[in-house]
């Protein structure tokens, strides 16, 4: 029977700031990828967000990002594949003690904003990720772009792999996202989104922005929870998808 | 058979920056103390002190310190034993994910700077740190000034402590150290130290300022790596407790 | 005639964190406390943090903060007096830059949160603050706690004062604060908020929480922001003070 | 006649980290690189700086980096011109207010590592800083490498700009420098550097490594002070271009 993932970013509130909707979306996802306090997130909020995923049964993964907290990780920074090695390691390492502290187990690693964006085009960074992941936890799932060098680093270093889509935004005739800013990247109607992740998830298709039907075998759906809206959207697929008789799981079933 | 630890502070290099000279003084510890990306260290400087000591056989502890690092986290911070018990959780799981990756087990945990010294006076912060280390790892041994409220803590949530002594510190009467720059309250003269240490371990006796004998039973002695001097006193240290047929032993065989 | 300066926080967002109604409460005071990067704020939010305080003609004070982002200038730091004067330069200096950008007059400077809380009994630190504002630029007013530390330090070191009061809080017999957790120490009533104030203003007394009044003689009045209740709180002061024939004005007749 | 001034960054250390032989080199440079606070420095350490340079009688100028304190600002980040010139800013106000705390005018401005690197060969960032440091201070002197976009920038804005050239590094035909890793990229033979860089102050010339000469015309030479040959190498410099009756000169000249 089908299945799919609903995951989303959280955790990102930081001291006396808060982001993000919370308490409102976790009611509707699989997955939470939560900030581990380098591009956002602190311990506390860290510990907090750990046990609303318990709370909700929702899984949990480590949202590592960039040492960029200003630019909220999103800024591309020219660092080595050692250097994004370590940093995985530490993030990980980190969310995982609050995960151990609850009784949890830590399903999954998606790298965030700037570094999810250059790890999947540079296979390079992308192993050095995927062997920080290996190496702290085998058992681990890498959450990762579809068909993107993340997905091919993960096989090569022998971890589990979730294949990520996106619900709102264009595909190019190679499987890779249209770029933002492009005319048509981002589709703004929410049944199309709808239409399109159903397809995906029992076709294993899409229609590519040039016209042409292309193949894509995802395992979770990125949703987000900032707004009213955004919330609203993810019900909405949530409930379009088990109307389809689509399973929601977590990425627990992918685990080593 | 008497035995004792010698624990050091390694790993407070900062991306450019480097402090300590970790390369000679791990010749001559048993117990690494490695600082976790708060107060100093970086996930590169991690990785490498991890290594580094598996290579000399020292064990590795976390050294969780202050959110201060142009502080060095040496300034008392009034932070709740909440935030307290987050920061621990966070260094610690992020240092363990180094010694995972190296198949080591992080064995200890000792407080940084003036985290150190809040908690050793403050139960309700002691006892917070006392409690993150125990979730994330009950088996790890919290590493604490002699007498303080820290061993007190350790005691009550059900950790192992190693009662930690300094070998160039006077005492007061109630075990506690003359504060810094009280007159006496440091000893230059390295053979008096040499003397102390050793009484301390095998007879579990020091005399205080005040003059009379205190009870202290260490299993750890502090000492440090900065300069080469302190790297010459910790080699004469390790020499003449060897001759006195006293073991060194890392903390591990007090590890759950 | 009387008159009457409203302060207010501002320009506390961060990179992609948003605090504050800044764009609501600015039309409602007449000095902005700008945040300087180091508990809050960021070089892009101060420049348009300037930006919106020259739009409405509101006099631009620096806002300097403790080293401590994750806990917002709140919790009390062993810093020394010399750490203190140094931080001051440097966030007074950053905040001028912008000034001088837009061909504004830095006017005033405030230090936030737990340095204000701490400098305010402390004569030491407060001096030394009123040693740096003087030495960057001996025209700029000192914003500070009433009968406090800091006022006693501008006047010696030969800075113009500003003394603040607040709406909500009521006053020890000695003119100090009463802190925060003791019973009674917020008054909740709006109205008889602004009957202290208005009293404050006109008659330069306050009835202490054990019912003697006492003398003040403010030349500011804090207020907050953060919710649509603070600003209609402003809102409603503001109006009632100048009903009460009372002159709304900024700090910059006090500069030299 | 002719003259040159020496440049070298300084006050790079943090904390309780230090980086520099500040007190040899600056004995032998006319102009101070300051680091602000954000890929170096700190507040205490910029106190201290600007002292030093004005006992020496050497000239202050701001090293605006990149918000990247664990990279050291050598890694590239995207960044965006608004944050450019809205870091420049903040950054050369901070170390103004301790270049006027002790009588002295702020002189030039040189961006470090990588956000020199970047607005070398990217135009909108160069025009972004050199926008923000007239908007500070119009008399700044713009310290840049020769024939790069920066020095086209300085042009267009109407700042008035200082070329700087390496005494140890060789130039393509075009006047860029070659790649630092490129063979014959790094010029180890004192002597040789020496006489080109006397070359290129008497006659504007210097020998590319492709052979043929080109023009440049320097008022700076960059030199380091991080290690002990280094400081040998600038005396060496330093006392060749005094015998050849080069003068040796500060960029204040230059300011307006």
């Amino acid at each position: 029977m089908a299945w799919i993932d609903l995951n989303c970013d959280l955790g990102e509130s930081f001291g006396a700031y808060t982001i993000g909707g919370d308490k409102e979306v976790i009611k509707h996802v699989t997955s939470a990828n939560v900030a581990c306090g380098c591009h956002a997130g602190d311990p506390l909020v860290m510990e907090h967000t750990v046990r609303l995923a318990k709370e909700h049964n929702v899984s949990v993964g480590a949202h590592p990002g960039l040492p960029d907290l200003v630019g909220f990780g999103r800024r591309e920074m020219k660092i080595s594949p050692e250097e994004a090695k370590a940093y995985v390691k530490y993030q990980v390492g980190a969310l995982s003690a609050f995960c151990v502290a609850q009784g949890l187990r830590l399903c999954h690693v998606k790298p965030h904003g700037a570094l999810y964006n250059m790890a999947g085009r540079d296979y390079a960074l992308a192993r050095a990720i995927a062997e920080g992941i290996y190496e702290v936890d085998p058992g681990l799932v890498f959450l990762a772009l579809s068909g993107s060098q993340m997905v091919r680093a993960a096989g090569d270093v022998g971890l589990a792999c979730a294949s990520e889509v996106f619900a709102d935004r264009a595909y190019n005739a190679d499987g890779s996202l249209v770029a933002r800013g492009t005319p048509g990247a981002m589709i703004h109607d929410a049944d199309v989104c709808v239409k399109r992740i159903i397809r995906m998830v029992q076709e294993h298709k899409v229609t590519a922005i040039t016209g042409e039907d292309i193949q894509l075998a995802p395992q979770s759906i990125c949703v987000h929870g900032d707004t009213a809206e955004a919330v609203e959207f993810v019900r909405n697929i949530r409930q379009s998808l088990e109307q389809e008789g689509i399973e929601l799981e977590n990425l627990s079933r992918l685990q080593k």
